[in-house]
């Protein structure tokens, strides 16, 4: 009989919504219960969220360095296995750092780091630590997104030609910044966010799902950035020219000064016998296109989907026709952190499956990429090597 | 601080698909742990599952009785709160029964008993306990449904004139319950599902859909009912025209014979000013229209959904644009059911928005609802009253 | 080289919907030309038409009575050819009755006569003329239909078992008929538009829809039908069960007060093997379903629909991805209606190509339809045989 | 009493696509006979195309300059008024300007020339001569299209910031112009298409959607071309950075080898207050989105559609629901041609709803777009003014 995963999270304090996603989703499959937190810089609101989530007063801590010194020094049946990061972008890297440091897993919300440098040192952290890390690039997470991938791998749409990869939002398409929403405070401040404001904060996001699917990476990028909102120190929209391996051309955009839309991702590969198509907005769903033939919409949780893909089979858990959503696909990533960790645990090398959720390098090259198209940006848009 | 509900299942054994998806959805918001289980017939498998849930294996029993005798007794701070009967439709009567008249808070899978006089009794039942009784009917615990529903309540569809309502299925188009399909062979069998095949399975879904959005009671049906697939004895298609309080009229079909579609529920409202359209394929949706007016789609998470609807605000858990799901749906008839016997218990009226869960009155009507319409097919399809 | 046919209408005067489309049709394939009209009963409004048509006045008439006689004994080079009856339903069967006793093949709106009595009665006047008869169920003519009705036909879809057909409308959602409204004027008056009011307006084209897709007739119907609006003289709504050859169940409704709706009209038929659904909002697209494979969207003027339908091949004009749209669908009509004139008149026999568009005997079954409808629904909906 | 325009056309022999388009649309309103033509450089298929269209045999010519010869002697009341250009495109240019130096109106398909020299030598041409000029930039044909300009121009959607334009077709995904492919053959011959290949000939559609909403040019552009099928001279794929009048930034997009695509452009607008989107699969519909509210469907044909915009209203045939296409987009470019030519005819001034068609200027920033994408291409993606 498997145990449960003890979590130590850093924010998801009161009304942050990211910390409240990720202990759902957490919770969701029974493999992982909240043990402690340091959910706030106010200790107040800290307490707070430990008595909405009955937590024991001595496992609610007024900061990640307390929760790391006391949490070590438990006994190994009560101490927390690992640390889920859900803080601002500044932080992201300390924690992880000092919490792979004490000896333990982590979990973190992207973008993993502010700089490339910080992103390279945390990769030496965690291989030094031999600990297991995980970073919360969502998309992947989707049952869909990893057939398509395996569509892909499997050659059913032929060599892959092109692609365009479209994350739009509107909630910045006024200054809301200036009248203290939170959210939109820190990820317009530079130093909260890091050199990239829309292109951090989603681009990114696509730019991990396209390479996710496709199984090639960027390699050179071209890029238009903009600040519409007069006063904004970070872009809110930007379009961007891609070349990845193996001769992929396409283009990614993002925006969030896009009026009313709200989280819509999506993407489209196409390759020379036939192309996918997914939107966030209907994430059941993969469009799948073959040369002379109709269009065909594959159904999460079908017997033909899940004979295509056991990841697609393995991270759906409702039958197919009644809609899965964002909690699902955060939870198979902590489905699988925890699965690896236990493998780890147990002395078993896990296996792919297990280990299909983002990592440090996905974070390096997250890092890279804001880095790259801020660059090329700046530059007047000239392409760029990533 | 509010404590976890501790609740005890009683079926939900490997491999039982509704029973696993209460669980999720019970654990979704830590509001609720499982405690206890008869999980199965077969004890081996019932201490399978036990043991996956990572319950101390004195609280996992053989049988329903054996647990509502032993968890009766055990101090109040450990023993269960309620008990979750996921079992197939003939032993939801029994077992709920039981449960309430031991001391136990229920919530019930739908169909909520085998006929009607048993329905019957079984609200004496509830009256008598005191005890808070919850049934599963699942789609009025989407938040565009609770919307569909306070837009009516608000007059801006006008005076409700019409409704369609369709669930199709296609899982029963071919004699699979002869190949040992252990869903299909309960669900074909009169003894454990009852009068109504696919009208017991999805019409009454359908119809209890149908009457919380409008708010309106199903008045009389002339109902035709098919068993297209040979030797199967209870219906697998039927189509039922309705005349509903209020002056409304429409019709309700379902079907498990429809080829290829899944769990396709759809239902479309229509007054004197304006309508509504929802579907189940795409939750976070709801269709908007008024007279003159452009269509409108409103958006699950949306400040202007928000604003016109408390129901929706409150089951709403993530943002606008990223899509919930049929999980979260369950969950909040898991989360009202437990903020009302948390209120209960703290001797507190429960508030409008805690009682918006289906109860045993909605099983009277459903039970009520298939046995006109079996009547009504079998009679010739004269029209019969509710 | 082929000739232009020759038409001459009756109706279709200055803001006549319908009229305006015939022309529009008639006109696209360069088959045929307006060569004569009695367009309207006002004699000022029927030379206003005229003159915008650019016909010379000496073949405008003041009715259809003066046109017949004068359009018979002009030379047979000039005279028209046929005669399109596009009035208020009650003047259809006078004038194609006139029409074709005079010797003028005839293309009729639809419902075809006020009763079942005049429909049979048609039918012998055409037998006896030997002349070609189209009646203009328009739906038919979209090639997506046609490729419907071939899949039916070739088996893709197995033994068909279940029809669902939907034709909703808003526009009589108000009492607009008070208000002079024309349209509404003459279809809520039986004295105009006969027996049925919203079942004889597109009720007839969904029933009419259903078997031409199927290729089976509707037996036996049990209706209700109402009349939402105070006042209103014939039903503006109504909902059907269906009975169908070869053992076929389905629904059929139908509603102008389905308010903000305009000419939604969809079915979905299922087979034992497979199943297909169309929209007439989007007519290019046919959703093909087949048991354990992904549901495919079959686009208009693709190869693999053009090389498993020669009727869908032949009624395409565009190439796959530029939508085509109703006029075109009406112009199908009106070309396989003209080919089989010119292949009689050359003394040949039409192909079934040629003769797949509605005809007398639609437009019995049309009114035998109407007639049981309305039946039922009088006598407290009530099974009644076809 | 208006009379009918002749319209003489240059290409569109049998199997010609794009010409037969023409003829349709141009008939569509009977405004326009097809009264003369050379339709293809073999006389045989020339002649008999002229007698599929029941042409005199004088009016159908061996050469475009045997037909201008010709017809420029007939008298007034005989001869063309206009010639329309539907030939390969290195034709259009020297076929255009000798019809209007002969004194004939002209309508062309696009692209206008093969260079920009030769366009802003027919600009000087079409101005010397006094005669009308449309060209055949399709999309600004649709109502929707024209009611998306008004309402951007309206104020309705703010400032506008973002555009996004696909147009993405998959027919060219393999080298069928190696197997004779007549389409395809002089699309990927640089001396019959010019310099750009998907980019002339669909990317130029896009641009010029583009700029017809926003009302603002294209300035800048940074352009990535490709040419994915071995051997092929022509770019079949490209993507662009777009910046444009105004400060509105964006992206533009086209393919030929996206697999199993067939028209599909999508235009989406944002502005600070609302934003639109429209697809052409779906042309009768307008999605209209507004800061804090639920998106719209506006439906073509609607009172609420045609009391916003004239220009909508005006280019409208048939009822709301009732899909409109291709071909009515095509004919309200001849329509609105043929009211210019009558109002210039009768020394009235055209108004400017009967001047909403493309035309000269429309060509050049074709032309430029065009030679500036391939320049930008091949400079290694430097941006470029346009």
């Amino acid at each position: 009989m498997k145990r449960k995963l003890r979590m130590g999270m850093v924010g998801g304090g009161p009304g942050a919504f990211i910390g409240e996603v990720h202990r759902k989703a957490a919770r969701l499959d029974g493999k992982i219960e909240v043990a402690a937190g340091a959910f706030d810089i106010d200790p107040v609101k800290s307490r707070q969220m430990g008595e909405e989530l009955k937590l024991a007063p001595s496992r609610v801590y007024g900061n990640y360095q307390e929760m790391l010194a006391a949490e070590a020094v438990l006994p190994a049946n009560e101490r927390i296995d690992f640390v889920s990061v859900t803080t601002p972008n500044n932080w992201h890297f300390p924690i992880a750092k000092a919490a792979l440091e004490t000896g333990f897993h982590v979990m973190c919300e992207k973008p993993m780091t502010m700089t490339v440098a910080e992103a390279m040192e945390l990769k030496k952290v965690v291989e030094k630590s031999g600990k297991v890390f995980g970073l919360m690039h969502t998309y992947p997470g989707y049952p869909m997104v990893k057939l398509a991938k395996d569509l892909v791998k499997q050659g059913k749409l032929g060599k892959i030609r092109r692609v365009v990869i479209s994350y739009v939002q509107g909630w910045l398409a006024k200054a809301i910044e200036k009248d203290g929403q939170m959210q939109a405070s820190w990820r317009t401040d530079p130093k909260q966010s890091g050199a990239g404001g829309c292109v951090g904060d989603i681009g990114t996001h696509a730019a991990n799902l396209a390479e996710y699917i496709t199984g090639s990476r960027i390699t050179d990028i071209c890029a238009d950035l903009n600040s519409f909102v007069e006063g904004r120190l970070l872009d809110d929209d930007g379009n961007c020219l891609l070349r990845m391996e193996n001769g992929i051309r396409g283009v990614m955009y993002c925006s969030q000064i896009a009026v009313s839309e709200e989280n819509n991702l999506s993407i489209w590969v196409y390759g020379t016998e036939g192309g996918i198509e997914w939107h966030q907005v209907n994430p059941n769903q993969l469009v799948v296109k073959s040369i002379g033939k109709a269009t065909e919409i594959w159904e999460r949780g079908s017997d033909y989907v899940n004979n295509c893909s056991k990841a697609a089979a393995r991270s759906s858990r409702i039958p197919a026709g009644h809609p899965e959503g964002y909690l699902e696909a955060f939870a198979n990533h902590y489905s699988n952190f925890a699965d690896t960790v236990l493998a780890k645990e147990a002395g078993e090398a896990p296996d792919a499956l297990m280990l299909d959720f983002p990592g440090v390098d996905d974070g390096i090259e997250g890092m890279v990429f804001i880095g790259k198209v801020v660059e090329s940006a700046k530059s007047g848009q000239k392409w760029i090597k990533l």
